[in-house]
């Protein structure tokens, strides 16, 4: 019997969803609450309540080569990074590729999801969904992948900033936010430092008066353009550094990546540098802050003490009169109203998900969060992922270790993580983007097998291992492998390169004497990781 | 009996040229055509025939302590690159503090500039000027300092462009130009990389469905933000570097620079590599045209070939269609029509100026253009060394070289320039900043003395000789000695971060090893250059 399985949400992660519950043969009913597919991608001139909400200018962080479903490449002529409408009209083509739109059920939302009366016999789940013509409908299903944030409302720390109750300007939260022209000729101070806190104050700062940035801890603040221009996330998210990272002390890396970001503009001077290391949080992304802080268009201001009518005490003493808005960027919060089954809904900031995806504390493993993870790298492969292994864990195709198993590897896994960040919210859901791939991929088998590869087709390996970690990698072997993958890895290099050819430019000979140097350094760097990782492990045995 | 000069212009180069005068003991009365000072520096809402027009939003592209008067640095307050409001108040404090504006004739043009009749005995000049209720008066001056570009009329090279007079949108040149909102949602190509090129595109395509940038020979565009987020001149522009520019082979040099710079992004790999190498001529600044290339939000484009209709064919075959604008970012050309003695009326594009200053062919040297210069340095300094200079001659207290020597430095001069440029109007205009200070600073007698430097204030020397190369250093000796040089030098890092520290950020110790290793590199730097020198000069007097 084929097992039905409810995907909640038609986002980018409820769309891989229903994909993978179709390539293992499980019936998929989709529920999404809008009229379209495309979630938090989908631009809405007025913000929605509990729901995360863009503003127009918004440009996608991660570039299209690293970002993209594992068996379906972004068109060539793509931007690397792209504007948030391009991304939905990819997420189109994903679901007309696939045909999926048939499985969703728009205008229906899921007012609850509770275990049904025998799920300890079953692992069933009763569902109750209603439409936009106010019809309730109940329904029991084999599974459930919570593919939406559930409902995400804006946080918004006002007890934190005395007198902001008596501040006469206006105070938005960044969901408010869609474009900068209401703000202009006034001042503005913008509070946080995420990738929105970056984006809307810089943006704010070309039509306002004055615009402050102010942030309590600071930040690594890196560029889109990478070494030579290329996208940051394909120039350094490689299986390379993945090692470099795992086998070299982190004082020394950490110290030569700030080295190495600092002479593009150091942090310290800049009034950015935050108080961690840059290898043990997420940066933020952001081309033009720098700049905008040079030319004295935007200030940099440590945290508000408090307000004072419209005037705005920060915690170094200076004071900013006449202030005219805030805006709060400051975070959104999720939780999961509908999931009846405590435990479950509020799965954030606790040792409650056995890699960010299987609650710990359900008898059957029938009930999964997909996309509830903030990667080092690009989200949608990572949910792809997710999707993939839960759908053949439904499937019965892959088994889960016992709940004991599960419980101490998770256990083990927060400590680490808690060591890194002080906030648990933020420690339950970051990941390393290679190792928690190839985590999730070594449990359904799809983790590239590097000595076959280097052995039967060295060209393709030397790619996988030093250059970008690319989503098609975890389609070359194993239960869902696509044929087009090696081609897609053979083939991304001029993806890249194509949407920059708008205008030629004669070649020059240029002599090839550098790539040779180049890949005997490669491989000398390979022997001597891997006889470093060698002596690690006979260390940590003896 | 004193000498009356007339200063024709009240922008940067009147400001200062008035200043001169007074400092040599001359009187100079000034003729500002408008009711305020400031020149191209004052933002007008609505554009003016015959004058160049600044957009709202411009930033000018040298830093602040490089392009301040070498007696009166700016605020320590003033961002490093300043909005052009800024430099407007930095005038208006320059002129409050030397007490300028009671010199100057608001509202007063100049109709015309003739050598008086008695002109080969007493160099006199006749000039007619006109006020604001048509009043005409003739007076008799000494001396004529030209210190406004003359009538600056927009190129739009419109005969370069079949089919341009059938095109259905709008056609602006970047004098036109303000603000990018009427542009919102339209296609628009922006034709000529320069500085106004560059900004014109990036502020379009925020706003625009589509923007392309046409360019005929490329460019290469820098950032404001040099290594370690420090202003680029601040960085790059010292005594050091001008040294190894004369001292090293030129082709050696091109590459190091483009590698250095092709490492931020690749000038081929983004579409902008130009034909000619970087050291030759005048770069592109820009901070954000890399990162709206990167996004796809613009598109370089090769020279336009024709337009049909609304649609515009490059020279690469390439065709975009339903195109609703252009603008022609593509320069304006100097005249001078009110200078009626020929032969100088028209200085640009010719062996016609010694020093880009003194007009070759006239008798006596009692007329001067002021700023008639583009160089590889700021501005501002420039045009104060010349009015120093001139003045000086005016005042008889610096001779010029016979006239046929000055033809055959001048002529000697042309020639390596047009070796570099192509365009003999860029020739005659550029010079390299160092080199050029220098040699005016030299015939005043106001070019730092090394030796003397480094003997009795070798931390000063060191400053003057391997630091930025401030303005402040021509006024250490000399006619014009400033008391404050010393204090200006040694404090102008400190007026460089200041506008940074906007967030306190606690110290960390760190060792001082490496302030030493620099030194001794420095150190034996010199002492090489030294010796290549010292062969060069071998090996040319053999």
């Amino acid at each position: 019997m084929v097992r039905r399985i409810a995907v909640i949400g038609g986002g980018s992660s409820g769309l891989t969803s229903i994909k993978c519950c179709l390539d293992e043969g499980l019936d998929p009913v989709c529920f999404e609450s809008s009229d379209d597919i495309g979630g938090l991608w989908r631009f809405k001139e007025t913000p929605e309540a509990d729901r995360s909400s863009l503003y127009r200018s918004l440009v996608v962080n991660t570039s299209k080569e690293m970002m993209c479903f594992s068996d379906f490449p972004m068109p060539g002529h793509y931007p690397n990074y792209m504007h948030h409408s391009t991304l939905l009209d990819y997420l189109r083509l994903y679901a007309k590729h696939f045909n999926l739109l048939k499985y969703i059920k728009f205008q229906t939302t899921v007012l609850s999801v509770r275990q049904s009366n025998d799920f300890s016999n079953t692992g069933q789940w009763e569902v109750v969904t209603e439409d936009r013509d106010g019809h309730k409908e109940t329904q029991v299903f084999d599974g459930v992948l919570v593919c939406s944030r559930g409902l995400t409302s804006p946080v918004k720390p006002l007890s934190a900033f005395p007198g902001i109750d008596r501040f006469p300007g206006k105070c938005f939260h960044s969901s408010d936010y869609k474009d900068p022209h209401i703000f202009h000729g006034k001042k503005v101070v913008i509070i946080g430092i995420g990738n929105s806190g970056g984006d809307i104050a810089v943006e704010i700062s070309r039509v306002a008066e004055k615009t402050f940035l102010s942030m309590r801890t600071g930040a690594w603040v890196l560029s889109r353009l990478s070494t030579g221009g290329l996208p940051l996330d394909f120039n350094k998210n490689t299986r390379l550094n993945a090692l470099l990272l795992e086998v070299l002390p982190h004082a020394l890396l950490n110290w030569a990546v700030e080295r190495h970001y600092n002479q593009k503009y150091n942090h310290r001077l800049y009034g950015l540098q935050p108080s961690h290391r840059i290898l043990s949080q997420n940066f933020v992304i952001n081309d033009e802050l720098p700049g905008r802080i040079l030319q004295g268009a935007l200030q940099v201001k440590p945290n508000v003490r408090e307000f004072r009518g419209s005037t705005v005490v920060f915690v170094n003493e200076t004071i900013e009169e006449g202030i005219d808005a805030v805006v709060f960027c400051t975070g959104y919060k999720a939780i999961f109203p509908f999931l009846l089954t405590s435990n479950i809904n509020n799965p954030v900031g606790k040792v409650s998900l056995y890699k960010n995806v299987f609650p710990l504390s359900l008898e059957h493993h029938t009930l999964a969060f997909i996309g509830l993870v903030s990667a080092t790298g690009p989200v949608m492969p990572v949910v792809e992922m997710q999707a993939r292994w839960t759908t053949r864990v439904f499937a019965g195709l892959n088994k889960l270790p016992p709940v004991s198993v599960m419980q101490k590897l998770s256990e083990k896994d927060w400590k680490a993580k808690l060591k890194r960040h002080s906030c648990p919210n933020k420690a339950s859901l970051n990941v390393d983007y290679i190792p928690y791939m190839d985590s999730i991929a070594k449990e359904i088998g799809v983790r590239p097998n590097f000595l076959w590869l280097f052995l039967t087709d060295p060209g393709l390996g030397f790619r996988v291992m030093f250059g970008p970690c690319t989503p098609y990698q975890f389609r070359l072997f194993g239960p869902g492998q696509w044929a087009g993958a090696r081609q897609a890895i053979l083939t991304q290099w001029e993806r890249v390169t194509q949407p920059f050819k708008t205008r030629p430019i004669p070649q020059h000979k240029t002599s090839k004497l550098h790539y040779w140097l180049d890949l005997a350094g490669g491989m000398m760097l390979i022997a001597a990781l891997i006889y470093l990782q060698k002596i690690k492990t006979q260390f940590s045995l003896t």
